[in-house]
């Protein structure tokens, strides 16, 4: 499994996601799920974050790349006019790559499907993100709904619920998202670490900060520590039974 | 959907549940999802609780109390010999159940399963708790996993991996199956109130206290209030990062 989220703030965007894979529990291994395109500097950023079926994922950013070192290749990354049409050239080809091993998958019984998350900001235009649905079709965040996840999803979605709004401040929805991956890390041993971070501020046309946290690195150690601190502190302040 | 937890502790059973039933969004109502069985005073002590197929879980119930009321009968709460018995025997009568209606069922491409949790304490026995499958199996809590749960219950988990072990106190187990309960609802709209609590005191054979909670009776609102605020301080405490 893996665990994937983006969250989309007034002043950008915020990407994350677990370096877990696994095909039972025999196959465990590290993957990244957190993939950055630049064409140029100064150009449109993309990042794309990958949960399901690896060599769909893989073959699916391996497409992208080839895409854009063939000069002519009409749709590619760096050509597109808007976000969703990013979104949409994704799907098509996650849809394509299923389709070519979906009949041989089905024989041994694996599970041929990968989801997408794709955000980014192309020059002039807001920034955005996508989810790609393993059919193709996509989903945009929202003010309503500022996060999108991917994989693992439901142990980290209380944590978002409760913080994230658009007014969000950039580096507090990052530090979400790392609570996010750390609840669901505690309780399902499919996702895991290093856990990659990916923090993008609105206008600037480049990924400004990424980070590659393992269980040791300081920075990990110490959120997971305050944070399960906070909430120790927060449950004793819960008020009593009344007859207690 | 449904959400139904149980935690044991030394000191004795916490049971909490939601009871909002759906088929469809047409069809959201309001069930109970916990069952309290004491067939005579002082004697064995039962809290049951559903998940899956309304049906099915009221069927399985009205077995429970039909075989309680037949004196001929053989198998009954009250004369089985040790809890994981009566665990196997709930299991028993589920698979019936459901095999009475799974071929209708499989027609109508409805959903025939139903998951159960069983506690409770005999005189002069252990209290413990059991979650029974819907193919009739069942397995116990434990002291590495002093909790068990039913239904939609990722939302909820990450809370009680944090908080509950053995030696926690029963009041502080039933706080804890409140944030849990008020997680899920707050991420999964299948999961809803009002909520259910039973909290059982080790060697007392009988409930000790029952509160039924909605979104408006006070301790809910003070307790969701006050974990809101938790959260948020304990957010805030977090570290920054280096470039802040």
């Amino acid at each position: 499994m893996t665990y994937g989220v983006a969250i989309k703030v007034n002043d950008g965007l915020v990407f994350a996601s677990d370096s877990r894979s696994n095909a039972g529990v025999d196959h465990v291994s590290v993957y990244s799920k957190m993939h950055v395109f630049t064409p140029r500097p100064e150009g449109p950023v993309f990042v794309l974050l990958t949960a399901g079926n690896l060599a769909t994922s893989q073959a699916v950013v391996n497409q992208l790349q080839r895409d854009l070192d063939d000069p002519d290749c009409e749709v590619r990354l760096d050509r597109v006019q808007h976000l969703f049409d990013a979104a949409q050239y994704v799907g098509d080809i996650s849809r394509r790559v299923q389709d070519r091993y979906a009949d041989a998958l089905k024989c041994s019984g694996a599970e041929v499907a990968a989801t997408f998350i794709l955000g980014g900001q192309l020059p002039g235009q807001n920034p955005d993100v996508y989810m790609i649905y393993a059919e193709g079709n996509y989903i945009s965040a929202s003010a309503e709904t500022p996060y999108l996840q991917i994989g693992e999803t439901k142990y980290g979605k209380p944590i978002l619920d409760r913080i994230v709004t658009p007014a969000t401040a950039l580096e507090d929805a990052a530090r979400c998202a790392l609570v996010s991956l750390d609840s669901t890390t505690r309780s399902n041993i499919s996702v895991g670490p290093p856990f990659e971070l990916a923090i993008y501020r609105r206008d600037e046309q480049r990924i400004g900060h990424y980070l590659n946290l393992g269980l040791q690195s300081p920075l990990y150690v110490t959120i997971g520590k305050r944070w399960n601190e906070g909430l120790r502190r927060a449950f004793e302040r819960l008020p009593r039974f009344d007859w207690e």
